[in-house]
């Protein structure tokens, strides 16, 4: 099935080389692509990683072997397989991925332990070891890639390339982040996220890093959702070559740290933004804010319970200020809420006030707000100070079409 | 927006009157509707009700003074509006619904409290009360109506009206059990259910009949979704009227509970099911069955998380047997599984077994099971003795249509 470009797509950004990080592509050939479907990655020696992962109960092998890698803190290689998602392959899966950790780690000259994979596509069928091997000999001899031939090889059924950029001073030097990511369904919060990588030169002490990523995918990644389906294969990765010339970043108390973890949020929440105007049949972007909440990770919840409701979404995508659907999907939450309290609106402005429609609540400016691209839902609880923002999108007959529609 | 039968549609069956209930339908013209929107139940002296309501905490009016009512055990009439669910009204919508409890205590001589009123449709529009007064007292005139009546008379987007039957002998004395539902979407488990009544002339100790029908309700009303979107409004009462010549069932040692007990879970069940085959735009019914699972309730769960999850639904629809979407279900319910003990299966034939896909496993006999109107999906966890059977419908572009096609 060709699939036509989000309307919500952005264009590709300009995004500078990283000290440190060769990109190659190449075709392995797991689908019928006309295009690279095998993404390589090399790091120079001392490379820092930090990971997050699905916590789904099902998860692939590459999750699995990617958990206790990064707990090692170092990286050497990186490599993403696209149409095949090797999850609940068994044994014959692992077999393929330990196969292509090997052939780097000789390539390169270092432990298999060192290199990551990640694999997306189909699930229940085992990852070819034989396309595998010869796509990552492929990448080997392959030519330079630039980040958007990257981000294009990691998609699947993504409509557009998705990348982030963003730089932070570390004292007297910039350093730089660039990050790719890849998807469009299957995209539920409160595990990590789709396939995410993000590459610095910023020299990071390892477990600081990890400790800024998951302080930066609590809300980001995890404030997201297309259709609250998690999938098995979720990864976000951040990988710190250290090739910029300043102090190491260890804990808060380094220069620099707080302003490398603002901009490594930027991109975080970049990104994920990303997949949300890529979600299957999305034709509306929606800010979720949630105010007054008992506690911001109450505002979240109650942000996910409404932009996971299909009434909501569906809504949405009729351009309906139908903020009695909001009332509904805010009771099932199972978060302190009082009925009386509770304030609903649409594009900055109040359809619902302490519990009671508002008194000459006039539709108009809030129908044309709706017929926007970019929708601002808000909503009060008057009982707290916790705040979230979640992201989401509509929910379209083209959802049904890319999932019902055709045969998998 | 005239909606067109389910095509899971159920003809609506045979069911006799039921001692010391005296059913009406009158027209409150809430909306625009060519037919009845207002259901009067009048029940004889001595009535035992029971109910079970909506766990949401955005609840409307009826269903905060329908928990204290029930409490104690006693009813003498139910009022059913139909076109104003009267939810997030405040003090407006909760007067308009204490004047039509006065109205019938008046009429019938008894306690306001022993009154009990539910209204369904949408929400934030206080129930008018001049309407709502003019619709009882037109009840209070109107000839007998049928079951099928006010089971049509308490209907919103529902397509065909529901009624289910059974019976129970209580030693030598048939006591008969009728019930009528209303709902097809905004419809999700966990909670309470729709707007379900249950008439019977059975003589039964309130605070057994409670009993009864909260185990009766976990197997039943909570084992469905169709969107799983949670209502304000939930509601499913059950009124014994003691009409039937027998001793008094006060508890499971009573002649006759278990009996009874089967015929008002067999009620439920098929009332249950009725809503998922009206859901909106379903095509399918699905029974998703549980086994292995560590515990009934984990069982429970996993096999909502599988039939809420909008990709198992489209696959469905599409009639693809992608059990690589129902290992991701399964996957993010956040209860005990192993991958490498998962089994899934269509129509009887397993696809997977123990964490890999069969070997020489045959699509052609699913894919043909998968084009009826009737699907099992069965998911063994292989890991404990838990099980659990879900109802759920497909997920169509008519589900979009019906949502977000029309305003509302």
């Amino acid at each position: 099935m060709d699939l036509a470009v989000s309307p919500l797509a952005l264009p590709f950004p300009d995004m500078p080389p990283i000290g440190g990080v060769k990109l190659r592509a190449a075709r392995a050939r797991y689908k019928d692509w006309e295009r690279a479907d095998l993404t390589y990655v090399e790091l120079c020696e001392g490379t820092a990683v930090a990971g997050v992962f699905t916590q789904s109960l099902c998860a692939s092998s590459e999750v699995e072997l990617g958990r206790e890698q990064v707990r090692s803190g170092r990286a050497r290689a990186l490599i993403v397989n696209a149409g095949n998602a090797n999850a609940f392959t068994g044994y014959r899966g692992r077999e393929a991925v330990e196969a292509i950790m090997a052939q780097a780690a000789d390539h390169i000259g270092c432990s298999p332990r060192e290199v990551l994979v990640s694999s997306t596509g189909v699930i229940g069928v085992p990852l070819p070891k034989d396309k595998a091997q010869d796509g990552v000999a492929a990448a080997f001899a392959a030519d330079a890639a630039s980040w958007e031939d990257a981000a294009k090889a990691i998609g699947t059924t993504d409509t557009f390339a998705k990348g982030a950029h963003a730089s932070a001073m570390i004292g007297e030097n910039r350093v730089e982040l660039c990050g790719i990511i890849k998807g469009s369904g299957m995209i539920a919060p409160d595990m990590a996220t789709m396939l995410g990588y993000i590459f610095t030169d910023a020299d990071v002490a390892p477990a600081f890093l990890q400790t800024m990523l998951d302080q930066a995918t609590a809300k980001t990644f995890n404030c997201i959702t297309v259709d609250g389906d998690t999938s098995t294969s979720d990864t976000v990765l951040v990988f710190a070559t250290g090739k910029a010339a300043h102090p190491s970043i260890e804990d808060w108390d380094s220069p620099g740290a707080d302003a490398f973890a603002a901009a490594l949020n930027d991109v975080c929440r970049e990104l994920a933004q990303l997949v949300v105007r890529d979600g299957e049949g999305a034709s509306k972007f929606v800010n979720v804010h949630v105010s007054g909440a008992a506690s911001d990770e109450s505002a979240r919840k109650i942000g996910l319970a409404i932009a996971n409701s299909p009434l909501v979404k569906t809504a949405i995508a009729g351009e309906d200020a139908n903020w009695g659907r909001v009332v509904m999907a805010v009771g099932k939450a199972g978060e302190p809420a009082d009925r009386d309290k509770l304030s609903i609106g649409f594009g900055g402005i109040w359809a619902a006030r302490e519990g009671l429609p508002v008194d000459g609540y006039d539709e108009a400016p809030v129908a044309e707000h709706l017929k926007g691209e970019e929708i601002d839902l808000a909503v009060d609880l008057g009982i707290g100070d916790g705040r979230a923002t979640v992201w989401t999108c509509d929910l379209t007959h083209g959802y049904i079409s890319i999932n019902a529609d055709y045969r998998s």
